[in-house]
Formats: C-alpha cells, sequence, structure tokens
C-alpha cells in the first residue's frame, strides 16, 4: 500500500529555506562529517564500526549493536533471528509499519516469514488488539513513534502494558526506532529506559540524527552473533562500512540534545496552527517532534500555491502532498529538524495557510 | 567450506612494503577518491549513482546497469531474478565458487534456490561437466577468473562452447565478473566481448580498483527493473549511496589500464619462482595477475620465516597461510597489485624462497 506523492512543477529558482527536517546536505557537507582520521574497518570488523557499535549498545543499554547499512536490512535480519528462536514463523506489527507499506514485501518475500497486522490503521495498536489474536506469534514489531499515523506515541503505561502481554505470551519484541531518539525526548526517557522493553532495538543515523545511511540492531550477544551472519548473507558486510559509521559516530552527540528543542517547536506549530480554518494536525498537540497535516485543499490549488511560495519566498514548503480518502483533503507530514528551527511558528502557519488559500 | 588463516604473530614494526595487493588504505586515502562536488543521489537515483550505473552499462556494452553495495548483495539478486523466469529454481556452478564457499549459504537460506555444483574442485568447468548434469537449470554462473583455483581461466573456444551450451539448454548466464577487469586483460578482450557472452554480469569496484565498496550487476532492462526491487528488499537501497559510486567512478578510468602491467609482472614474477625449489605456481605461467603458490614448508616455519622478514625487511610476504591437505604444504594466494608492481620479481622470489627456507 502506497500513495504517489503529486509533485509541483520545477521551478527555476532553488530554495533557500526549508519547512521540513534539515534541508538539502551537499556531498560536501556530508563528507566533512568522517573525521580523516577514522579508523577503517574490514568486512565491518574494527575501526569506527566498531567505535560505534559499542558507543550505541552503551546508549541503548545492551550488551551488543549491530552496524547495519539500512534500516530495511537491520530490521529483516531482526525478524528472521527472533523467528528462529520460535515454533512460530508469524511477525505481527501495525497496518502501517514501515515493513507493511514500504518495503515491497521482503520480510514474506525474501525473509519468507508469515506477516500478521494487528489493530486499525488510524490508531495506535491497543492490549486488546493483541488479545484479539488467537494464533501464536513469534515476534511483535512495534514502531516508536507510530510514523504514518502522525508520530503518535502510546502512553508509557499502554506500551507497558502490550509488553507485558508480549512477555506473558512469550512473545519476542523488536522495537523499530527509526524515530527512538524523537521517542525518547516526548517520554522524558533515556533511549535505554525504552530500549529496555524490548529484546532487539533498531536506531537509524540518518533520519533525525542526519548521518550518512545506516543504522544499528541492538539486543543480547548470542542475537548479535546470528545478526552478524545474516548481514553478510544479506550483502551488508561491506568490505568497508567505515565512511557510515563514522558519520554517525561523529554527529550523533552532537544532535541528540537537540531532540528537545524540536519538541517544543512542533508543539508551538500546532498552537499556531490551531487557528488556520482547513488544517488539522494530527495527533494534537503533536506527540513527537513530527506531525501529519491535513490540508482542506485540492491538489492542483495545493500545488500551485506551494509553488508560488517557492518562487516568491525561496520557501520550500512541501515537495509534494499525499492524496486521502476526501478528494478535497491532501495530506502532508511535518518532521521538524534543523531546517524548521531557523523559521518562527507563526511564519510556519502563515506559509501553511497559503497553501490552502 | 572454509579453511582458517594461520596468523603469523603481531610485530610491533609496521610493514613499509607488501608483496600482495594495493597496499593499504587510510580513510583519508580513500576519502581523497571522493569528489566534494559529487551529485548526490537519493534512494539510489541520481547524482554518482546515475552517472556510474552509466557508465559502467557502456563498459560493458549491455543495456542498463544496478549499483549495488556489496557483490554478494548483486550476486543474489541476479540469480532470483533469472530463476524466477525458468520453471527450474536450479542454480549451477563450480565447486568453488564464491557463493559456494564465502557466503554463508545466503543463496539457498536466504534467496531460498537450489543450488548444484559442477565439475571438480580442483580443476575448470568442462563443458563434459554440463553435459552430466540431468536436471534442468535456471542459470549457470561462472566465475573468470576461477579465483580459488589461482585464477584460472578458461580458453576463449572452451568458454564459448559452455555459453553455447547454455543456450542450446535455455539456461541463463550470469557472470561472476568480481575480476572480470583481469580477465579482460588476460584474454586481450574487452569487457564488453566478454560481458556479451552472458545476460547478467557481476562487476566489482574494491577488488583490482580499489575503491570503496561496491559493485554493478548489468543486463536488460527489464532485469534491471526487477534488480532495483530486490535491493530494495535486501537492504541496499541506501539513502545514500553516493559516496561509494563517486570513489568507483574516480578511480576506473585510471586504474583499468593498469590491468595489462599487472598481468605482465604476474608472469615474470612466476618466471622468476619456477627455479626456487618447494614452490609450485598454480597455474603457471598464471592465466590472470593473480596466482597460487603451494609453499613446502609447515606452518610454524613459515609463520617464523614471515615475521622474520617483516621486522627485518618491513616487508609484508602474505598475512597468513592456508593448509592445504598435505600437513608440509601452506598455501598463499598472490594478487599482483600497485604495491606488487613495486617490488622487482628477483626481490619476490628472494622473499618466498625465504618463506619456505
Amino acid at each position: 500500500m502506497t500513495t504517489t506523492p503529486h509533485e509541483p512543477p520545477a521551478t527555476d529558482a532553488p530554495p533557500t529555506r526549508f519547512l521540513n527536517g534539515d534541508g538539502p546536505k551537499s556531498a560536501a557537507d556530508l563528507l566533512a562529517t568522517i573525521p580523516p582520521d577514522t579508523g577503517t574497518d574490514m568486512y565491518g570488523n574494527g575501526g569506527a564500526v566498531e567505535e560505534l557499535e559499542q558507543y550505541t549498545a552503551e546508549l541503548l543499554g545492551k550488551p551488543a549493536a549491530v552496524f547495519f547499512p539500512s534500516g530495511i536490512m537491520g530490521q529483516g535480519a531482526a525478524l528472521t533471528v527472533h523467528a528462529a528462536r520460535h515454533i512460530s514463523s508469524t511477525v505481527a506489527w501495525h497496518p502501517l509499519a514501515h515493513p507493511e507499506i514500504h518495503e515491497l514485501d521482503t520480510i514474506t518475500r525474501l525473509h519468507r516469514l508469515t506477516t500478521r497486522t494487528v489493530g486499525d490503521p488510524t490508531r495506535l495498536l491497543r492490549l486488546s488488539d493483541l488479545e484479539a489474536v488467537p494464533e501464536p506469534l513469534a515476534v511483535l514489531l512495534l514502531e516508536l513513534p507510530q510514523r504514518e499515523i502522525g508520530g503518535q506515541l502510546p502512553t508509557w503505561e499502554k506500551l507497558t502494558s502490550q509488553v507485558e502481554w508480549a512477555r506473558d505470551h512469550e512473545v519476542s519484541l523488536h522495537l523499530d526506532g527509526a524515530r527512538l531518539w524523537e521517542a525518547s525526548a516526548a517520554y522524558d526517557r533515556s533511549p535505554a529506559e525504552i530500549s529496555a522493553l524490548f529484546d532487539t532495538a533498531y536506531v537509524s543515523f540518518y533520519k533525525g540524527i542526519g548521518a550518512l545511511s545506516g543504522c544499528c540492531v541492538v539486543g543480547a550477544t548470542d542475537v548479535a552473533d546470528e545478526l552478524r551472519e545474516w548481514r553478510r548473507r544479506l550483502g551488508g558486510t561491506l568490505y568497508g562500512l567505515w565512511p557510515l559509521a563514522a558519520s554517525a559516530l561523529a554527529l550523533l552527540p552532537e544532535r541528540l540534545p537537540e531532540m528537545p528543542a524540536r519538541l517544543a517547536h512542533a508543539r508551538a506549530i500546532a498552537d499556531a496552527l490551531r487557528p488556520v480554518a482547513g488544517v488539522t494536525v494530527v495527533p494534537d498537540p503533536p506527540h513527537t517532534s513530527m506531525m501529519h497535516l491535513l490540508l482542506r485543499v485540492d491538489e492542483p490549488t495545493f500545488t500551485a500555491n506551494a509553488a508560488r511560495i517557492l518562487e516568491r519566498d525561496g520557501l520550500q514548503t512541501f515537495r509534494g502532498a499525499q492524496s486521502t480518502i476526501d478528494p478535497h483533503v491532501m495530506k502532508v507530514e511535518l518532521n521538524v529538524g534543523r531546517a524548521t528551527l531557523q523559521l518562527s511558528p507563526d511564519e510556519i502557519a502563515a506559509a501553511i495557510a497559503e497553501l490552502i488559500g
């Protein structure tokens, strides 16, 4: 299940300000995040890779971490390792979980596991959804926050009740923590406190942190050893992984402390948007530093307005919007990053109001 | 099937000269191969990735090329795409093909294909080996040169007779061209002439070329489109693949013309080794710029001799040797690279004689 974003026509004037995320980065900017005296690994052993693995394991309070070049690979490997330790080979997740809608069915078609969606796509997973599953599960994947419904987070109590359910039913727990850093700020709990609820956790180094590609999966030592075998089978044990790892190692200590400010800014943006007619913030107030906006506008109007703002103000609002079931409502995702922090909530609200007008 | 290399004890003096390959590279050296004005891709689209794909497709005379972060991934995807176009799902290859001995059974355990080794591990594949296969095959993987038997290459006539057999039997042909650049020099035929015999070909950019990790698989346009889907499923469509691609793009035009000189040096080394008692060169003369050496020496003597040479001359001969079935014979692999070219054949022969003595 995917929806096609409608792209506005290209304009001659390059944008100078960005509503979303960190803004674009040049190769030179990204290369500058790799110290030239970086220790090189060979096939994942040694150097910056080992250093990043130790750093991440400590940060998440787990015995071991394994660096992967991508989240699709890391999560596929983690689910495979969990399934191998259960009689069931069924992986359960939210109907809008990343592997369900963005990964070309890799878990069924490549990893050959059985998948099952649990709950309603329009809301967070509930304990009652889990209780309604009659078949034995191997592993439950929970995504914190749940990106596709605007970055919603269950309350800590609801989360722990689901974790308890899984423990009671001997179901392994895997955290899709692509945005765990953001969840950590929102819960006001350390990444390790959240990760402690799970057997394995995946964290991303390019989303939020802004490093080159790559991620880690953390867990027990025996699980990590097996993850390394699957990384090799999947073709992820590159001759050298150090450029990716070094970039993450440099940026993590710098970007992690920024998460609370991004959350505060997201909530201030929602405050500024609340009086704007034709805008629905999902969720309101935002649970994390991201939100979805439902805009009462048709696609041609949205596109023309976005192009005008870009042309006139050099401001890139959204590169496109997603259709919804209502032809008069478009959906966009707003991730508060370094570029967003450069714009005041009022400026952002004014630009979004103009997208509708 | 793997054998454990016996590592010599660490020495305090770092080596200054290297018998094998290009010698070690620092992060700074490798980063310097990425131009800072490199165009970045997003999830494999655009920038240096697209440029390298076009360059490689042209070099290999195929309609399309797909960049992969690793050969294990690229070859796994290629075999999967071929198998999907056949009733049979059986992949045939030499008993010492890379996926058979170095990839933790990824083709059977991850890609869920059936594999079959054809021929004798101690020699090249023969037409009669193929003729003896009674089951229908989906795809035949040929490795040129055959690394694990010292980089042997079939004669062009033998190669084309095997290709004809596959065509007659409607078996797809995939080239493991990890060392195609070296095979091209040895056949004195362009990479495109060799690749023309195959439906798909994999070529490496870190072996031989010395770039950061990465490779391409070339083939028909529809095959390439399907390869891209599998790259995503395998977790290889990184947020940005451009650092790897840019490094290959910079080094290919510089390193490809060096291949004939490496071949000539390999043959001169074999000439110098021929009078040395206790050394067998496999194959003799070398077919390509690599060779295996069987050394009549036991492991402790080899290790002590290698350590002494390193300590005394700053020369790293071999970091270890493989056992053979004969406890008095050790095996090493010699790849002629940029570092090897700095040493005369006589110097090399003298060092190898001392490893035995």
